[in-house]
Formats: C-alpha cells, structure tokens, sequence
C-alpha cells in the first residue's frame, strides 16, 4: 500500500484504539478468569422466546423484514419502545424516538452533530470509554468534573469553577455526557438532589445533556431515582436531555439495537445524520425485537437479570472482603445495580503494571487509567460481575487477592 | 426545546436531509407507480432458506450470536466472503475485511478516515447521492468528473484537467469515488480501458480509488469486467483501491450487511473508527449469513435476479420506445446490469417540475438534479426497474410518457 499517511483527516489522527477491547483478546484465553469485559450473562438471554419471535417475523412479515426500512425506524418496535418506557413514567411520542445500532452508534451521531475540533464535552472522571472514543474521533476534548466522596454524582463546585475557567479561557463547551444509573466503570448512582442539580446547571448554562441509561432497567437493589429525562419531561420541560437507551444489557448485545429519545427537532437532526451514516437500522432485528416485547416477556428476562447480578455482585463483594489484603487505602464501591464495581488501590499500585501479573496468575480486570481521558488515575481497576460464573467470581478474586498482596509486599520491600 | 443552534457543528449545519427519502414517502402511496426507490424486488427473496440458516444459529450458536462480538466481524463470515469473492477471481485473506453494516456505514467510515472541512473528493457527474450526502456531513466537498458520451468512464482528459487546476488552487484532494459496474443512477459500467486507465491515474497521483460495488453481481447481460480492486491485485499490487460489497442488492437490504476489500494497513484503521461508531455489526445477523451463505444457495438467488431483473429493464425499455415521445432529445441508457436506468429529456424540461405533474398522474421517478453536488442538470430522471412488476412498469411508463408529451406540448404553444 502507499503512504497515505498525509491523505488521513485530522480526526482519523485522534482517533484511538481501545485498549480495552485489544486487551479483551488477551484475556479470552480459556483458562484465565476475566472481569475485563463488559458482557451479559450469556444465560439470561431467552434463546427459545427469541427464535419465537423470530420464526413470526418470518410467517407474517419477512418480505418487509427483509427490505429497506426508514430512518426514523420500525413503527412496531417504536410503539413497543413507546410502552415500554410508559411503564417507567416515561411519557414519549414516536417524533420523540429513533432506534439506532445500539449506543456506541448514538454516542457517535450525537458527536458528530455537536463537536467541531477542539470543542469540549463535560464528562465524569472517570467515565466510558466508548463515550471518551466517540468524542475523541471529532478532535474534541473532555473537561473531567471529579464525583464526589460519596460517590452521588458530580462534585458541583467543582463543576462550576471548571466550567467558568473554560468559558474565561473561551473554550466551547457543547453537552454534557453523563451515565447517572451506575455508571461504567465504577458502578456511581447519582441521588436525585445531584441529578436535579445538574438540570439546573443545564438550564442556566444552555447546554444539553446526553444521559447515557445502558444500565438503569438493572438496578437490583433499592428503588429507582428518576432519570434527568424524566425530571426535565416532569418538570419545566424544557426538552435539554438527550436519553440513550439499549438492548444491550437488557436482553441481548448481539442485536445491535438502541434507542435516542430527545425533543423532536434534535430527533430530526439526528435523523438526517443516520442518513448519511447507515441509511437504516437492520430491519429485521427491529421487526424480531418488537414480536419478542409484544410477548410481555421482557420485563421477566429484567428481572431475572437483576436477580442474578444481585447474587454475582453480593459474591463479588464478599470476596473482596475475604481475600484483598484488609487496608484502609483498598476499597471497592457496592453498586446497587449494573455490572461493574470499582477497586480503589494504595497508591503506590500502577494497575496498568498489576494486569500483567494478574495475567500471568490467570485472572483480568480493566486498568482504570483507560477511563480517563487526560490525566489518568493509576491505582483503579474496572471489575465485571455479571458474565462471570459464581464459582468464577470467588476464584478470580482470591487470585487476584494473591497478585495484589505480592505487590504490596515487593513494595515494602523496595 | 432551547436554541441549542449555536451548538450544532459545523458538519451539521453541512448535513444535508436526502431529499430522495422524503420523497419515497410522498410516492408510497398504493395507488402510484413509483420508479423512485432503489428497492430490490421482495420477490427474490429467499425467504424458507433463511428462516431455516437462523433456526440453525438458533440451534447451534445462539448465545454467542446474541453476545458482543469483534469489531472486525464474525471470523465464519469472512470465511464465507473469502470463498464468494474467490469464486469471481478476488484473492483476499482475512485481515482484507472489514463486515460492515451495509455500504453506507462504509463510505461513512471512509469518508471520516479521510476528509477534513474543505477537502474535496473526486466523483462523476452524476453520482450516488448517498456517498455525497456522506462526503457533505464531513463539511467536504465534491471535484464532479463528466462522463464520456460513449458512457465507459471518467471523461480522462477533463479528469486530468480539472485535477491539475485544482492542485494549482491549492486544493487538497483525499480520494476518487467510483461505481463502474452499473452506477447509481445512470447505469453507466466502465470500461476495461477505463479502469485501467484510473488506476493508472491513481497510481501517479496516489490518491487512494473507492470502488463502490453493489451492483456488481446484478450483470444480466454480457461478460463479468473485472474490477479496480482485481485489476490492481492481478497488476501492480498497489493495494490502492477501497472495494465496497454489499448483500442488500445481492439478498436483503433489512439484514443491513456488507463488507469492505482493502489492504491490510487500511482495514486496521477502518476498525478504530468502526469501534468508535458502534463497536461491532450486528452478531446475529452475521452468523445468520454465514449459515445462508454455507447452503451455497446464495449463488442461484442472484442467477434469479439477473434474470428477473433483465427482463423488467427490457420491459422498461421497451416501454420507453413505444410509449415516450419520439425525439432525438429523448434519450435513455439501456444498462446491461443493475437497477436503474436514466433518462434524458429534452433541455426545456426541468424533471424537478415534471415530478409534481408524473406524482399527480400517480407515477414517480427520481429527479436528475439530486444526484450532482453543483451546477446540477434539470433535464434527467432516475428511473428504477428492479421493484416495480412488469404490468406496472409498463402502466408506468404509459403514464410518464403522457406526462411528457403534454409538457412539450404546453412549451411549443409558449
């Protein structure tokens, strides 16, 4: 091949690959213990209600299943969404929807429409990666707003100063990105007072903010807080929430399926956006998901999800509690719902280093220095809990007990 | 909704909505005839047999069909693809591909790996709107090539002239796009002279050839050419040439699948973007695929289309001559492959105006206009015969032809 080196566009340049899912290779090795990735219990998905509702697209609607759709999206599966979403107090029209290939591709249209090169997303430290990558492939930057000690959100003063200072230094901020049901890495809650706070912060400032809601239908313990879309729709219903919300953790990634829900004029801009980018989601997956949601079935795969994350999470957190070395500087949070939790080690622990010795005693976590976007923490570690098996969980941990220990030891030593 | 119009980007404010998808919905009401869309005819396809390739993902892979997979694409359905394009001469491996949902996310992908605002894409004049509509929203813009009359190509020597007056003007030029088998919309296929003749332009200028071939397979009359990418890998080896594949003209648009051909180091950088715009293709649709593709039936579903897709395009002709007025300045391409042909009208017939008088006499086409970046002709129409049924397309024509000939009569009496 030619050089084309000089023919790549500037955001091609900033575009990064995960180390994440590079990482992910090296750990799917059978015999090593992983709580690196992000995956599903693959038992929980409803193989048989699924061919069902597949082999029904197939009887009644396969022709239509098969062509091309529109933009907007299947007007079944949008009136399932519809439902849906009614029966968490979410009152939505279809002008209000767009089904999209799950969110990675909402976290890109969304990018795409706001960012020109170096304009700024406010965003959490740490926060998704996926999120940070979307951002990244526009030229533009994060500006990391710490959460607070307990862990309910953003630190507001925080917040405030940073935001000033960037408007002072005339830097453009454009939304602000937020997963406020326990988030990706580390299993954050915001309580309602901070969720309504940073609606104000909206208000006042004029920015919209994109809630990322992967998680929210998994919460396993506790009841649920209301999402900013939700309180902004109940509230002064000034439209400033862009919601995005995906198949992927409540019943099956593999359908690339998601949903944005937003005031209707931002629905129409992302529409013309889709356009160019895939013309329309796949049409038969729409038409297959919408068959499975008018079975009333999935509010059972719900909860048995939660049910069995709650078990894998409450494991997790026991082990941790038997097998980490007992210090005041190794913590974790106890997420109520989602699939990860959050180790905090001594900091004088260089995760990114702890991995290849966790490697090589066969079991993985994700560094947390990947969810940073600048100035990275170095003594985290992201763990999955959901895809493991129990047996799994209490193995992996006393492993990784084993590495972490032997770490603090050289230290001492040294 | 706040004004949130000061944040939009620059690229959105260069978005711009198809104007043909608006206007598919005007044209699907039942009672027109539409030559307007670029749908395959439902009837071909295969439907029993893929009910049955998903009942076998069901039966043997379903969890892993359901789950995240590679960004790269399922490794069964590149071996499928590697086998497909052996059997038409195309050696690649599998660090040659890259799954994609369908073309549009494609030249979406390769549009954001090269083009900065202000830089221009080489494409012919006219050209599938959906690759300009992917160029606009990377805020790019479009260096329009004329055909020959012979319609075999790029008119060479304007291709060399207005390169040399762009690079004078300091223009920066990222890539030439091109379909030479039975082009969007006209039909046009490109001679092996003038294949040859643009990777040899390639080559000296060293921009990279996006080579767009969704209608390649759809060859009802005459011999197979080979393709840029062939010519290239069977010549000098330069791996300059971007091979676009897509099943929605070859087996179904709704499964919203296709795949890129280039060398090795390109298809590493198509996947870091690819990451960052939804992580992976749909999983179970690929394994879907794949379990079609090894039936080995995917070969005689596209023998059927030829042929059912050769006789509607001889009807279509033939309607033409009997039922469009007979002028010298009436003129239509007769392609020998591919979906669509293209009509020229007289130069006082603008078809942007005719289309509201052929919508009324409940018969539609796409206006010629749409499918140029600037300085569009108003003289054209895109006409469809994949779609429509045979009794239709000649029903249609009839209609179309009455359109026409009273539009030249109201201009002689003016």
């Amino acid at each position: 091949m030619p050089d084309f080196g000089s023919l790549f566009s500037a955001n091609a340049n900033n575009m990064k690959a995960s180390t994440i899912r590079e990482l992910l290779k090296l750990t799917q090795k059978p015999d090593i213990i992983s709580f690196a990735g992000g995956l599903p219990a693959p038992d929980v998905f409803p193989v048989e209600d699924l061919r069902a509702a597949a082999n029904i697209v197939f009887d009644r609607d396969a022709r239509k299943a098969l062509q091309y759709g529109t933009t907007e999206g299947d007007d079944g599966l949008r009136d399932e969404l519809i439902k849906f979403e009614s029966k968490q107090g979410v009152t939505i029209k279809k002008d209000n929807l767009l089904v999209v290939s799950a969110s990675q591709q909402a976290l890109d249209i969304v990018a795409k429409l706001f960012l020109d090169p170096g304009d700024y997303v406010i965003a959490g430290r740490p926060t998704y990666l996926g999120a940070l990558q979307a951002i990244q492939s526009y030229s533009a930057k994060v500006l990391g707003i710490p959460f607070t000690d307990a862990q309910d959100g953003f630190d507001m003063q925080a917040l405030e100063k940073r935001y000033a200072e960037a408007i002072a230094a005339g830097k453009k901020i454009k939304y602000i990105y937020v997963i406020p049901d326990f988030q990706n890495p580390a299993g954050f809650c915001w309580s309602l007072e901070k969720r309504q706070a940073l609606l104000d912060f909206a208000y006042e400032t004029g920015l919209p903010i994109l809630e990322d809601s992967p998680y929210r239908e998994i919460r396993f313990i506790g009841d649920p807080i209301p999402s900013m879309f939700q309180l902004d729709q109940d509230g002064a219903n000034k439209g400033v929430v862009i919601n995005l919300k995906t198949f992927s953790k409540i019943l099956a990634p593999g359908t690339r399926m998601g949903w944005i829900m937003a005031a209707p004029a931002l629905i129409s801009k992302f529409v013309v956006a889709k356009q160019a980018m895939d013309l329309c989601t796949n049409v038969f997956t729409q038409m297959w998901l919408a068959e499975y949601m008018r079975t009333g079935k999935l509010d059972g795969v719900i909860a048995s999800t939660r049910e069995k994350y709650r078990v894998k999470r409450t494991m997790m957190t026991d082990a941790l509690r038997k097998y980490m070395p007992n210090r005041d500087d190794i913590r974790w949070t106890e997420p109520e719902g989602g699939l990860f939790l959050w180790v905090t080690m001594p900091s004088f622990i260089d995760t990114d280093k702890l991995l290849l010795k966790a490697i090589e005693r066969k079991v993985a976590f994700v560094a947390g220095s990947g969810f940073y976007i600048d100035e990275p923490e170095h003594n985290s570690m992201r763990m999955n809990f959901s895809y493991s098996s129990l047996d799994q969980i209490e193995e992996g941990v006393k492993r990784l007990g084993a590495v972490v220990a032997e770490a603090i030891r050289e230290h001492e030593k040294a």
